[in-house]
């Protein structure tokens, strides 16, 4: 793919961008995890159990294992006697045998009577009060999953339920797709880090703890945060000798003669997009260098930053970890309480506030909007370029960050 | 709270259990943790911050930084001359300096020109081809957060934009609600760990890995997995010493001769609930130990050891630790597509396969429904316990898994 020119008029679609990065971030290969690691993990290739679940015909309930062919005509009025059986394997005919929930079925039962449909007589005999259908309180061999059935398929994130299925099918390791291996760069103009004295004119960094946050939340394993002088000799020798599955630049990524990132990208590989028609987050870009490792230029202010990783980077660390690429917010058709307004041409992301049930509202004015837009925000709404905006009162979707901690009607508790 | 005999009448009401858990599971005490570590925790009291956020006046583009009352009248056909100065920390009239965003505004200036807006003559001097209002592209000091105004409050779960709002405010460490311990004890009869030797007529156990992965879910922390003897001295000898904030004892919860969990209980404590009117699980129970310890008698089962977990000791562990008291799944309104079929009396839980878009049927009838029908089902349905269930095409609430996994409907990608 082409370079793309970062000027104002030559800015990559966003749409663009989405495709090249699609075009570049399959799957990583599998690796075997215990299954006390696999919770939320992506499965790599179909796991079936060479075993039944359950193994054998057990019992649901505690209560009496017997013949159903034995209780036909059983009741108040009409009590069978069954003779009680302490030990079998075989359960002759009329007689039945006192079995826990979950044990093995008596060979010759079909059925469980509970405790209620029998009088014990004492003696080892008992009389059985109901007749019991063929089956009744029986959980059958195979029944969760037959030998050689499937337990999950590839591309499923593992979940509880999953979780309990395998251990039960006695599975103790599974092939997930490996988490992607992500570095941070960081090349802030007068940046301070957190906890050191902070120079005249710096300010405090946001953006390393920021991505690290980012990195985790989309199954990214951070293997290293680094400091880099602002120069494309020191830029250019730390992509260049990077084993990483991605690079996150933060900082020195706009077109300025002090910002040396996409220079320092162009001769470590190859810059694929520099400048992308979104707000906020115009001057990223993104490429790959001479190894492989697909690297991404993030603006150094914060709210910058967050965009572009949630949009772009966020993305590609999804898609190599086997996720879904889509964003990992759910998303929830809403009306404009107020006017969103946005450039043509621009793919805007406006964070936004409920109003009310099944309104929202943008949070501030776009040019007060740095980090706490996103905090205080109960979701966003993303404006496309063809668009300059929504009217008060038109449809939108929202993607929502937390039901439970936004003004949304919440319906999530029990309701029995 | 009087204890609740199990027997089938008179078990208790999912209500009456939910009011008892609530009334016992206040948020634990605050703990500092870093940042790195806050992602995901609960704020245990408000944080505000003590700088402006940020803490001067800063350009959010590069470009001229100017008195916008100096460019009144510039345009292309009356280009307005300006002096560019190198260094200054007052910009004198009728000067401009090139700055970077994110640098601190010279003293004086109140605006900054987009380098397309101006012409650079060379030797000092640019020419300004059109006029700026005072705040152009400026980012205020205290924009973001004022000194001393609030950054997030008590209860709020942070997010990775929160993350970067108090790493801008260089705040290194927050007060959070400390997670709580949770230990979990199996009494399994018949049932052996993964990966040892399946005895005859034994099982492979299912309930660890799964309690492990919904406690960490929901965010406790499992300090420790024992198998314990199934007699009432083994089980009450380990909840009497247990320093955990809360026990999970998995199998022995039954009424049955064989069962010694909630006897065990009594002895070690109080218990409080044994029998609860809910399928599966109706055999839980629940009660405090003489130290404290919220327990949880859960089935062995692993399908209705994971429901009793969901309802009861899942919200105790999620209440303890700041978190949300609800499901920790979204609810949707759907339609019925096949009848749900349910037990008057009885609160019911009804896992559902979503068919088409909108409309669900349950995943299997109750009778053979084990663990996989979590696994397999989209989400559930809570069938109140007034009610026999409902016919086909009656609206009905469903909890979503995973959206991603489901065959709803998907909106979430990025759809400019």
């Amino acid at each position: 793919m082409a370079v793309i020119v970062h000027k104002a008029s030559h800015r990559a679609r966003v749409a663009d961008v989405l495709g090249w990065i699609d075009a570049h971030s399959a799957p990583l290969e599998a690796q075997e995890v215990t299954l006390a690691q696999a919770a939320g993990r992506v499965l790599a290739d179909r796991v079936t159990t060479s075993v039944d679940v359950p193994p054998f015909d057990r019992p649901v309930v505690d209560g009496f294992a017997l013949r159903s062919e034995d209780t036909i005509g059983a009741s108040a009025y009409n009590p069978l006697p069954f003779r009680l059986i302490e030990s079998a394997d075989h359960l002759p005919p009329a007689s039945a045998k006192w079995v826990h929930a979950g044990a093995r079925l008596p060979h010759g039962a079909d059925a469980v009577a509970l405790p209620e449909q029998a009088e014990n007589k004492g003696d080892g005999a008992c009389c059985l009060l109901e007749a019991v259908i063929a089956g009744a309180f029986i959980e059958r061999a195979g029944s969760d999953a037959a030998r050689g059935s499937s337990l999950a398929t590839a591309g499923r994130r593992l979940r509880s339920a999953d979780i309990g299925l395998l251990a039960a099918a006695n599975i103790s390791q599974v092939p997930v797709v490996r988490q992607p291996r992500v570095r941070c760069l960081f090349t802030g103009r007068d940046v301070a880090e957190a906890g050191t004295p902070l120079p005249a004119d710096a300010v405090h960094d946001a953006t390393g703890p920021l991505l690290a946050s980012l990195v985790a939340r989309d199954g990214g394993l951070l293997i290293e945060r680094r400091w880099v002088d602002r120069t494309v000799t020191a830029i250019r020798g730390e992509l260049a000798s990077s084993r990483a599955d991605v690079v996150l630049v933060a900082g020195s990524s706009g077109p300025g003669p002090d910002d040396h990132a996409a220079v320092a990208l162009r001769e470590a590989g190859k810059l694929a997009v520099h400048g992308v028609a979104v707000r906020p987050g115009e001057t990223c870009g993104m490429g790959r260098t001479a190894s492989g490792t697909l690297t991404f230029l993030l603006p150094g202010a914060p709210g910058a930053c967050l965009w572009s990783y949630e949009l772009f980077a966020g993305r590609t660390i999804r898609r190599l970890g086997g996720r879904s690429a889509a964003l990992p917010f759910r998303s929830r058709k809403m009306i404009t309480a107020r006017k969103i307004v946005s450039e043509i041409g621009m793919t805007e992301v406006c964070p936004v506030q409920c109003i009310g049930d099944g309104a929202v509202g943008p949070v501030t004015s776009y040019a007060e909007m740095g980090i706490a837009a996103a905090a205080h925000a109960d979701g966003f709404v993303i404006v496309p370029e063809g668009s300059e905006g929504y009217r008060q009162g038109t449809p939108v979707l929202m993607y929502v960050y937390d039901e439970a901690s936004s003004n949304l009607a919440m319906e999530s508790d029990v309701k029995p």
